[in-house]
């Protein structure tokens, strides 16, 4: 298959230019978090190169991989945490960006292994749910895709808090992850200072269906970056 | 009656503008939370559109409706709280401006059901006590308007904590609304933050009366965003 | 006398330019929040004007008041704390600078009525010691002039936490007034999240005076901001 | 041995603009903090002057010092922290850069004098452990620095909590010690916000061994900015 290189340079716009939304919500510090982006139509997906500050980001810097993490295109070295990138996209033919970061909320929960309950209508919204929790996993190679893959397979959460790790969120498109990890930290956070005081009064799981139900079919422009209810495709 | 151009020009404007301080206060993040407006003298009020970046909110995209809710003016569609919004105005023929936002401290709180106490000057000088808690409510329909009037009506405070949700604030126009939701978040922020550490000392009622008649009447210079003791108009 | 206008122009200058800092350090919200500062040689001070946005705020309409509190030039009314300022300089001659901020944490700590020890080295070097409570106070009259002025006059501290209210610092002049309101923040703040987890180990009285008489004798490049062991003239 | 200008410009340079990314992450306040850099292949280090506010930093006001702290070019005071970073340069030759600052968790850790155990995978990689604590010094000779040294000599960390102060890091270069600075934070804020709620699971001591092993060697452009493992030079 000859690769649209149009369809390349769209993503690789893309991709560079959402990794603002990580600065701008405080989600990354130094060079940490990165996104990727399925070029549509391919076997290829665009992620940010490793150890480059963010503000030199440009879309002519980001790596174009194929799906098993091999670069294709690219002088820098691709994110370290390109394996795991590359299992989901691999894994999950639904899925079209994937990001990851280190924010401190989610990561906090993280590091107790802890899932975070529904207790807040926008979580119910956005996940349908809790924000479950995905294995300890160290090494460099497929051990992270494996457990992502392996948590967010037929569940509602577009997010899933890898244990001692950070979070990683799926979606339909790099932009629809990148809202997942806006949306996760925020309700990581919201849920952690309410817990500070008492116990969060829980939501009825009636509720929360009817809540994922509307939320995934009406909200918004009916923009491609929503996703309908139970699945990304 | 004929629709006073200039009247609702100058609402879209302020309604656009005023949403610069949700983002600068870091009340929303991504696209949630909205600002309304109603048109002086007429059965109207402006709204944001749904799912449209913060930078890309301008006068022209803002949405025009009559207190029914349904859009007068606009090419996107309405807040997905727009009907919350309407029956507001409907039934509470003083309020000029309604803020939605699911700001982090005051949602912790709402999470928990629970009012805020009033143990700090500044909130007894602006909500003229607690800041009380509605019910729990998930539906599109008047069910969110319903708690919100049921709530605030013959109430000192112009903000309600809605149950598993987030924070509406009423004002006498939009700006005073989106002051009470700045105001609203503070409080409940500072009142979390003194609590974590011990029980706050509590203020005597007949304090907290003073503290909030004077404020009304006092403080500012006597612009319009201020509105007179224990009522909005 | 004669009012030396170069020196009323310098002091307009200054305490309007200083409210930046407010900002940029988060110690205020909407309109809340002031700073003033004595006219050198005069027995007048400028003083922020009452609900007029930060953006807003320029040396020309700043306040000129004498020291009962009354406005000599200004077009707006004067912040609605002035009587507070004015007690100040009527009493503590010493004093060129005041400022008021709800910063959160000197608020949160205030509302429990609670001095914040000395358990960081940075506010043994800044304030000698604990930052102490003052009484609650709620009149627009001396009331909270007189606890300042009671709780400061003869402690190391240039920061009072008024009771369910906020902090009031003083300074040498307007700059040092607020350094001192951005340190005490940054205090309350550091030894709040302290005490979250355990018991901060206390600093002995004489490693205190040390770190006190070293900083306020030796630090910075000797300029006119840093007031000498002990007392601020 | 002559003075390299170019070499000594260049550390000017990198330090200077270095502070920026204090500012960036909140790390400091006013004109706390401040980073040094060794120049290569003499006795000599850039270091921030006393008391200037950070947006007045340029190359030209940095100070130029031996390895005894003693002032060869600069017209202002050395940093009031001179003493210490000149100290670690004596005797760690490895080290080529200092940063200190109180940022707010990092110094909330140090006030308990808690040491931040190791529950997170990030601090794995950067850190190779827990981070440490340094002991109780007051005074402005080589206390502090003694300190920093007999705690972090032979330690993966660099980074150490000297009780009741603050946090000093030491890197290959500024840049990499600034690293340190920015990681140490975000280490302290997640793992205390972690604690707020119930025990953080600990990493296994072999695991966190096999990500400090990598994260040495394999993350990043391969730039000069890492150091290989165990060992900074």
């Amino acid at each position: 298959m000859t690769v649209d290189q149009t369809a390349v340079d769209a993503v690789r716009e893309d991709v560079a230019r959402l990794h603002d939304h990580l600065v701008r919500y405080n989600l990354v510090i130094w060079t940490g978090g990165n996104i990727s982006g399925r070029v549509p139509g391919h076997d290829l997906f665009v992620i940010k190169p490793s150890g480059v500050d963010y503000d030199e980001l440009t879309p002519q810097n980001m790596i174009l991989c194929d799906l098993d993490g091999v670069v294709i295109e690219g002088e820098h070295s691709p994110s370290s945490d390109t394996a795991a990138h590359a299992y989901v996209y691999r894994n999950m033919p639904e899925v079209g960006g994937v990001v990851h970061t280190h924010s401190t909320y989610a990561t906090a929960w993280a590091a107790r292994g802890e899932a975070i309950p529904c207790v807040i209508t926008g979580q119910a919204d956005e996940f349908g749910g809790e924000i479950p929790v995905g294995p300890f996993a160290i090494i460099g190679d497929d051990t992270i895709g494996r457990g992502i893959v392996a948590t967010l397979t037929g569940h509602r959460s577009r997010a899933v808090l890898m244990q001692n790790h950070g979070v990683f969120t799926i979606g339909k498109n790099a932009r629809d992850a990148v809202k997942a990890a806006v949306m996760a930290e925020d309700v990581a956070r919201t849920v952690h200072i309410s817990r500070q005081l008492g116990e969060p009064i829980p939501i009825a799981p009636a509720a929360i269906d009817s809540l994922f139900n509307r939320y995934q079919n009406v909200y918004g422009q009916h923009e491609s970056t929503e996703h309908p209810t139970g699945a990304l495709a």
